[in-house]
């Protein structure tokens, strides 16, 4: 684990080669990855997307470059200045810290305001180009968001040198920190990690002591993961060999959430390498469960625009093409029915147990 | 603290009232507190949202009645179950639980067909109905919804058995449970509460060790807050005495989040008695601070409709009739420019420590 110390050189180190290009007289240029949907590549052996090798030169003087060649060492500065003083910004932060309205006279003497980005996905999306140009993550950086994930089960970890053991929580839980590579796990006795999309099934399965009698890891990120909790769930896997298996609705969104868990989203393919689980099962609803497991029909729900759409999607994701998966999305798309978890209570609360165990124990899940 | 086998009692109680005026020929009649706006009365003195006196009788033979007659004893029954089997539904299991198609024919022969419910909000409805009617709170009854709250600080607390000391979590958080009632308060040396709206600020000040240096319990619910959280703000101010401060954005949407936690809300007014904390001091930015804290100008956002919508609300609201909010409010609407937490940064990313030091050393708070 490297020291914020280290990065910080990292990043000291590309402003200086920027520097010292201009102190030559040299046109400063900067060498981005390419963070777009085609330089994005499904890597079949690894089973996860990632960042192809093509590269962006962001040149100081090409006026399309200009722009974001300002927002890139601007947000370098911005970071930079937070490491050395040892504060910890959110993206936000960062947005906020750096906007401002640059004003300037061309050489006819005219004067033109410029602001230094008008919406935080600008400033989103140069954090972005820092981290894979300079091979440092925002986690690393220092720079927050917003962490939604939180643990119970038989896992001790130990954060800033307090022990804290995930099975001594009772009725409450651990929430997990923005960067979880700090987090030191000291040791682990669970048999797999179960992985819930949604809170309040989260919080039943903690209640009825699921996880115990089981003997799992229960984690939630509720609904679309952030990067917090699916680097965790990849640490467990990776480092424990811990089955993982992800709980989510049966319906196109809750199977997208279960691809970004396992091969990555397209937005990060760059951080696949650290936050896929690529041996992740999939444990939720599937078109073929509504007569499978006998659901009524008062809990099947007409699918919507949206849901027919992303299915659409689904089927031409390469990570998607697997004879189960395509099945499944057809079968969908021919039904246009969808269920969600709570469904399962078409047959009693305590079904959901003897589900999860079914499809566990029987392998009934999805790869 | 009752037992969940109590609350039971209560239930099965109501439950065989109803019974015996069927057995003994007689309409059987439900008598409900009204949740309306209109028998939502700003209690002055007791400086909360309560219920007002006013109770609607829910009759089984009235045409208009009937169905959500039908509704409140079917929800009554899936809870009585739930509780006999010792499983935790949530308020989504609970609809689905319950959701199904009722089939009967008319003295004339024709087949009628009526669902039980169709959307959760029906059935959410009569949840809290049963809440106010047998008084008997929703967690009492050991039915969950989503927790959003965690904390770090100096507080030791006990769950099932199990003590944690949320002042030795390092960078990672304590999460609340659904029923904060059953959390046991062991020992809090805290000086006094932060509740702040956003999870990336709360992380911001966990990791710059903010609430160490003050001594401060660090409280977020993500936005709106949910009953666990405000239960459990409000049982530290009055078990214990602390000062709760609420930090919010400075706009009309983190003006009323802040009245919710200080003064309950209109749909859950019944609850103030347990979840309004009268005392707790407003932290956040208002209007004047855009100048008082001299915020630059790109940190200032121009109000939208909503925006303005929502503050012309606050000022009819009885519970912000005070000179401060008033005055605060109107000049909102005066200038019609907002600003976030993270706009306190434009005096560099430690000046939100300042500030929050100026704003509780200075007593500048509003109450």
């Amino acid at each position: 684990m490297s020291s914020r110390a280290e990065f910080l050189k990292r990043l000291e180190d590309w402003g200086a080669a920027l520097t010292n290009s201009i102190l030559k007289l040299q046109e400063p240029v900067m060498e981005i990855p390419a963070r777009t949907l085609s330089n994005t590549i499904w890597d079949e052996k690894a089973r996860m997307l990632r960042l192809g090798p093509e590269k962006l030169q962001r040149r100081f003087l090409d006026m399309k470059e200009a722009r974001r060649f300002m927002q890139t060492v601007l947000m370098l500065r911005l970071i930079v200045e937070a490491i050395r003083e040892d504060v910890y910004p959110t993206i936000r932060d960062l947005y906020y810290n750096g906007k401002h309205t640059i004003v300037f006279k061309d050489p006819l003497g005219r004067t033109h305001r410029e602001n230094t980005w008008d919406e935080q996905a600008e400033s989103n999306a140069v954090i972005e180009d820092i981290e894979v140009a300079a091979n440092v993550l925002r986690e690393e950086m220092g720079v927050s968001a917003d962490v939604k994930g939180k643990i119970v089960g038989p896992i001790v970890v130990r954060s800033q040198g307090y022990e804290l053991d995930a099975s001594k929580f009772g009725e409450t839980a651990l929430s997990l920190p923005v960067n979880v590579d700090a987090l030191e796990i000291v040791k682990v006795e669970a048999t797999y990690v179960l992985v819930v999309e949604k809170d309040a099934i989260f919080q039943r399965l903690v209640r009825e002591k699921f996880w115990s009698q089981e003997n799992a890891i229960l984690v939630t990120a509720k609904g679309m993961p952030d990067r917090a909790t699916r680097r965790f769930i990849r640490r467990l896997n990776e480092e424990y060999k811990l089955p993982v298996y992800v709980l989510t609705d049966g319906d196109p969104y809750g199977w997208y959430i279960y691809s970004v868990y396992k091969s990555g989203s397209i937005k990060l393919s760059y951080e696949s390498e650290r936050l896929a689980t690529p041996d992740a099962k999939f444990l939720g609803l599937t078109a073929t469960d509504i007569d499978a497991y006998k659901i009524s029909d008062n809990y099947v729900i007409a699918a919507n625009d949206r849901d027919i759409k992303r299915a659409q999607e689904l089927l031409r994701y390469p990570w998607f093409q697997k004879p189960e998966w395509t099945r499944e999305v057809n079968l969908f798309l021919r039904k246009k029915k969808k269920v969600e978890i709570e469904a399962l209570s078409t047959h009693g609360l305590k079904f959901l147990h003897d589900y999860l165990r079914d499809k566990i124990r029987g392998r009934k899940f999805i790869d």
